[in-house]
């Protein structure tokens, strides 16, 4: 989907590129139950909601301001299978109906705690995260490391082309990290 | 798509990255009737076709050894409504029914051609372009003049960690520029 | 250099990692003369006179703000072997004397004639040119191809840790291509 | 320098565009005394070596191939003010001279050993690391923050064309991490 589809107001938003691909990565069946944990403004949860029929998404924000904007770009967009979770993961995962898919696209500094408790509830499920800070990082590759996890890691350059005048300049978007946990629980010489 | 899903032999393949962006790009409708013009293994129409219930997809491809290898890939992932069109565009698009979505992943350097053949079709047409050689980058910029259309351009460069050891290297993939014209005929101030 | 040696004003600075590359492609000889051309703030010209003791800098710059900024840089930074040429190129070429580095950062839409101008002075120069525009790439392959020259050609693309609260994010730099032409009359089966 | 000026064996070596960049970020003075630590095929060394007249640089390599590899290109290019120490780090560096440049391309998984080594003998001293593996990057970030010191942190992507008949394909290089620790001691808010 076109980001343009989507309101922003002040919220970052992961772009159309990158959520193209971790909508790839997240591999959805049609009738998945997905957590999109730090939803910002809904935009993944909202394209995985409209892209499965018999499917339901949560999307779980800490920001009331991002909570807002989700709830408006749900409605403006249809999405009816949407759930708005507004509080801080893992707590506000509690009470949730068992995932299948889970994307992070933050975490509030509490990554190990908030996929242990997606391990403890589906041990099967598959997370996608997208990184941009090295902190984060390194969080990511201690927690796979700890539990003897595999995951597939790769880092995506986007750069847009802007017109100025006759001419077009390419300008560099942030490099994201995505990063993918085919399941929690691993056999030896897993993966992907 | 994971690649892995897909026969290569020594085709070669675009990326599941670059394949998931192409598909956004692509922006298809359930019914839309796609060109994959240079198709190579079929991977961006083939998971074109498994994405549309009532869509139809013609992947066209100049060598018989893609050829059968579109063939195959389509029948292991049960691709039933794409149609393998073995031959070089524009020639091979003549009786081929009216596209709205086109893929143009190889053009054999005939890129305004097809193009232009596409635009004779239906002047509303979708266009995506990838793109790995700086000649062809040129051509599309020099056809996107000439005709007066606007489009989207980025480039996207994947990294992707190969475990060596108890190490992860990020081992780069060559940059794709991919190229959207939203339709083949524009008005003023158009786009995206 | 680090890039907070130059006072930049709002005119464009080459960063101080393209202007690494640039300098090692010039491979500069300790009494090379040079041209700097489109200097802006004059960073590359600046930075190539004070590597040379025996050497001579020409910075060629149309912009009268530009010209100014980079004499100020130059008594600064103490680059003596350095002359401010405030003009446009090919014309403001004219005079000088004969080149064996060329840089070219900007060339006004003209970088056909500038070339051609250095291969008349001096078919042995070496040149390097940085590219930010896709219509500029275009122009530089199709120079190569009328006039038979060998170039390498590449692409950086740099992003910087910036930091937030503990956190380091990567900030996506503008991609640039480099180019560099050995000499403007070749050998069969040149180059690099 | 270009790369092909260098024997490279098996041994991998910092490609030119990452050199130029590396040297530019050691910011040598014309005496320097510098550790080329991990120094592979010798490149970094031998062309900070060229570079300074009255400076010297200890190059310290444990793999036996390497060494005798750094040994022939110095040979070859006539870097007379480089010493071969072939051992490991940080052992090897207990007899050598203060240094005030220090380049990191290789530790051995023995990364802050070598820093605190580095820092035992010169307070001031710059170090630059480039970093390849996931895991030296976490490192690295630990490091930093555990000696509450500030770096510059970059990452490079280069691709470079390569020519297939007529075309100029783009191939994408391995992206590094450059990192520069102005100083191992630092006042606060430091930093470059």
């Amino acid at each position: 989907m076109n980001d343009n589809h989507f309101i922003r107001g002040r919220v970052p938003m992961t772009k159309s590129e990158i959520r193209a691909i971790v909508l790839s990565k997240l591999d959805l069946k049609k009738d998945s139950t997905v957590y999109d944990i730090g939803a910002g403004t809904g935009s993944v949860g909202i394209e995985a909601a409209l892209s499965m029929r018999q499917g339901s998404v949560y999307a779980i924000e800490k920001k009331e301001e991002g909570c807002e904007l989700i709830r408006r770009n749900q409605e403006a967009l249809g999405a009816k299978n949407l759930t708005v979770v507004c509080g801080s993961a893992p707590e506000a995962l509690t009470g949730l109906p068992v995932p299948d898919r889970v994307f992070i696209g933050g975490s509030g500094g509490r990554l190990a705690e908030i996929l242990d408790l997606v391990r403890e509830k589906n041990p099967q499920a598959r997370a996608v995260i997208t990184v941009i800070a090295l902190e984060t990082l390194a969080a990511v590759g201690g927690y796979l490391k700890d539990r003897r996890l595999e995951a597939e890691i790769v880092s995506v350059q986007v750069a847009r082309a802007e017109k100025r005048g006759s001419y077009h300049l390419m300008q560099g978007q942030n490099p994201v990290y995505i990063i993918t946990i085919p399941g929690m629980i691993q056999e030896k010489s897993c993966c992907i």
